[in-house]
């Protein structure tokens, strides 16, 4: 059986593709999907200063409903190969775990996606949908692990750009945390990086009467940001957070007092605010603390991680329902941890995430039960003969 | 006149002699001393990693009372010397003021204490005291604007080896504020750096609860350390002040919780304080404000700055009456401003420091008005008078 998810996820896995590789990873599935009728593009796309980079967009069917698959074949580094306990390329099966980078983030949920998709087109007389009328599609990039200028933020958009319209996506990222079946991501928080400046007057320790030490003020105010919480959380989301991530003055000298100090600080928020009303939100905090002895200023990070939900509803309970059958859990919907490319798709059309279990992703010896595997690819089979019944 | 005060100084002005550059300065006023009778003896001090400096000692007289008069020839760098008036190493006498690096701080002392002790011994039949009974003595070093590590520390040391025994020391640098005559210093604060350590856990922003963030802990430590003065200061000290003068972390990524923060301070102290109080004190307040959550650590930086104190008393009686008798003013004695190298002299006889004014010091433009180094010729002649009768 060619198509079965673990000789596709092995496939996968011996293609050393760390970002910005391929490494023929992308070739893989485009020879599957070909050969079961989806009508198969790559597309490379290419930024200033930034290696360029393969991605895949493949479909079957020309109608609604459609349905989406996305991921990314691309895979963090294997870390100190020796400690591994069997090559971090090699695909090996040992006492039933597939081992490798990129088994669990994500190769093993692609595999799993493309061998439902193929399982149920073989019993459809090759089409998705009652009467052929429904579509299903694939959107691989192989730039999601690193700066990801160059994966699915412009895939959406060449998508869109011919036309191309999405009802729901399932993002197959690791989303369990200990057992398959035990979480959905159904959002995440935002991502917003800022650097606080404090200008204070340089001078000399010997006569601080002189000088205004910007030290004790980014503090005082570091204090009063870390203080006050920013929301509660909502009805889907834990409590938003700022953490300050560096502060920096560089001063060599032991015998001035500085002129300026900076602290960098990144906010994970939730659906109470959008980038706007955060930004605004922190600055009239700073503002209140300063008061007007403190002169401060804020630069912004771009930021293309807004916050995403999903709301559940008939299309979390069809994967629920889906889950339930196979695993006998009932998943948590979750909005925790960090973003995903679902940040990018969520302009496109509702998302959720579900995939393998996380633990040993990034890790030396990532790995996945085989089993797993088999009952990922029976949960998306599920998803499949529930959105089209 | 070879050696009125104008012309030794200016001779000292056209040597540029930035630290540890000489370049002649010494050998003016080897000339000068041993053309008067001093026994000179030239010096050259070493260390690993820093440059051989040289250093001069020149007595004369055999016994006691022995005054010594301690001084410098080393200056800041010029700076922009296009933005200078006049060369910063030209002498020129523009308008009754000498212009160039070093006039106040502190060539144009040295000139005043070698032309009033000259001109004293002329008066006395070349010998210090009544029935000559008594020592002059010139303590100078090219070692004092940099680190400092060849000049007056082992010129002390120096001396003591091969038996000199001072009884007063007058040291010239420049500590009038704003006219001649209004400050002697009696007395420095004593300085001492450190290095604040706190350790957290590193981890991802997006996952708080698994880290232990340090930069919110140093916040709150810099604001319990700068929130409660050291002390209120003493009869001759205003209070101690503690000043951060630089923190910290260094992490360039964004999404990184850091592991460590590090602020670095100076402390300047007070006779309430020795070295070995001071860091028991500050250990004891870190501690408290960090409880038995944050991990704290000081480092602290070796320190040759001891705080020193010359009471009031006689001696520096003597010099107010010299002072009021030329200028009509009565100066403040006064422990406030930077270390100096009374630091070192203070260990083996009192100290009090007394010179030009020094407003321009360290400046573009550094200049004094000719008419001070008459005046202050004549006070140091007018110490001479009294310390001797
Ligand atoms: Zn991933
Ligand atoms: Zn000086």
């Amino acid at each position: 059986m060619p198509s079965d998810a673990l000789s596709i996820a092995r496939d996968l896995v011996r293609c050393p593709s760390v970002t910005p590789a391929d490494a023929g990873a992308l070739g893989v599935l485009e020879t599957l999907l070909k050969g079961a009728g989806f009508d198969v593009h790559r597309i490379t796309f290419s930024e200033p200063g930034a290696a360029d980079i393969d991605n895949l967009y493949a479909r079957i069917g020309t109608t609604g409903p459609h349905i989406a698959f996305a991921g990314h074949t691309d895979v963090v580094p294997p870390g100190d190969e020796d400690a591994w306990t069997r090559g971090a390329f090699s695909g090996d099966v040992v006492d039933g775990f597939l081992y490798g980078r990129g088994t669990v983030d994500m190769k093993g949920g692609i595999a799993c996606s493309v061998a439902a998709a193929l399982d149920y087109l073989a019993e459809h007389g090759g089409q998705p949908g009652k009467d052929g009328d429904g579509s299903i599609s694939f959107l691989i990039t192989g730039d999601e692990e690193d700066i990801a200028v160059n994966g699915t933020v412009k895939l959406m958009q060449w998508a869109a750009a011919r036309g191309e319209k999405f009802d729901h996506c399932v993002l197959g990222e690791p989303s369990n945390i200990e057992e398959l079946g035990d979480c959905i991501k159904i959002g995440r928080r935002g991502s917003q990086s800022g650097t606080l400046y404090v200008d204070g007057v340089q001078g000399h320790v010997a006569y601080p009467h002189r000088a205004s030490n910007p030290i004790p003020d980014i503090a005082a105010l570091i204090t009063a940001l870390v203080s006050e919480p920013l929301d509660r959380g909502s009805a889907q989301f834990q409590p938003s957070n700022l953490e300050f991530t560096s502060v920096d003055v560089g001063n060599p000298a032991a015998n001035v007092i500085p002129g300026q100090a900076r602290a960098k600080f990144n906010i994970r928020f939730n659906d109470h605010h959008s980038q706007e009303s955060l930004r605004a939100l922190i600055e009239a905090r700073v503002a209140t603390a300063a008061g007007n002895r403190v002169q401060t200023r804020i630069v912004w990070e771009p930021s293309n991680a807004d916050v995403f939900l999903t709301e559940p509803g008939p299309f979390t309970d069809l994967l629920v329902a889906a889950i339930e059958e196979v695993t006998g859990r009932k998943p948590e919907l979750s909005t925790g941890g960090g973003t995903s490319d679902a940040r990018f798709i969520k302009d496109y059309c509702p998302v959720i995430e579900f995939g393998l279990v996380g633990q040993t992703m990034h890790q030396i010896d990532e790995r996945t039960p085989v089993a797993d595997l088999e009952r990922l690819t029976r949960i998306y089979r599920g998803v499949l003969d529930r959105y089209f019944a």
